[in-house]
């Protein structure tokens, strides 16, 4: 008696163990792990907006759209990207179609008195971007700057 | 007799378990998860400079800078950030008052002939900021380049 | 016999507790720490080329050479770098005979319409180079944008 129930509770222990041990590695139980990433843009060249607009459609050409979770932050000199008379604006509205989540950061927009209604109507918003990026990391996303 | 005994050790094993896990995930024991950033500074632009500075203000601002370590990094161009006539010296002052770490990379200053008295007398040293740099990630801290 | 048979299980759950922890932590079970770093160049300016290799450099006179995973992945308009006429190609010939992996994007190849014969004979290939960086930093490797 004693030993079936010792028996039954190591298994338990164990199971919790190895489930716990997962989760901090960010693998699901079946061991399958989703690709996650954010992509900073700081900077107000419009050819690095190009870039990571092109660095986000071929990561979803090449691991699979639905397997990728992408968020572009744009925030300090980066925030015109973001705005409604972009240059890259029809690429940002495609992007957002495809999936990936656009964030402008609302810090550099009160510094530079933009308005929602200056910016691209498909994008989020974040209270302050370089926050988001911190965050994002420490949840287990990897980082990439255009 | 054997199961109390069985029962304490069961539930010793459990909580070493979870206390193992929330280290490996970088929280503490109460759940909360303190926040960390290492920022680099390898451009010779003090436009960069200030970013840099504006970037750890406001990720102090945002969240409180008692709950965020802040290190920013300075090697190779970047160096220039942390001499003693630096432009933006007042800055890193005021950064490292408010509890920012300020760091120049020995390396880099003896590649430039730079002595600690060429230096803003507020910042502190590493032996190589690259190295530097990539155990802070080892360790768990987000990384942000402006 | 129940309680001996007890202890030896209970001792070998947290054994097993502990390695499980020490994988998620990415150390191996003597304590120590393999580094791991992969090197973003995604820039079409020589002198960031330079940059990434003294980086690669640094890192290995300041942690020794075999105790450091370092990947340089160049992709975008960072794969000049690794083309056959690129002025940094013998320092890249000697960074991987240093034991520095050095990739280049298959993806940028085939948009810039490069083929091997073209490119560095000393470097290998990943079919997306924004891919490769993901899955590093997801495997826990540390990474640096020169």
């Amino acid at each position: 008696m004693n030993r079936r129930l010792f028996i039954q509770a190591a298994a338990a222990t164990a199971s919790a163990t190895l489930l716990i041990a997962a989760q901090a590695q960010g693998t699901g139980t079946s061991g399958t792990k989703r690709h996650k990433i954010v992509i900073q843009m700081s900077d107000a060249d419009p050819g690095k907006w190009n870039l990571a607009l092109n660095n986000a459609k071929n990561l979803q050409d090449d691991v699979g759209a639905t397997n990728v979770d992408i968020e572009i932050v744009a925030y300090g000199p980066g925030i015109g990207m973001l705005k409604l008379e972009s240059p890259v604006a029809s690429r940002v509205d495609d992007a957002v179609k495809a999936g990936v989540k656009v964030l402008a950061c609302e810090n550099t927009m009160r510094g530079q008195k933009l308005t929602k209604d200056d910016m691209n109507g498909a994008v989020g918003y974040v209270p302050a971007g370089v926050t988001e990026i911190m965050k994002k990391q420490a949840e287990g996303w990897a980082y990439l700057r255009p």
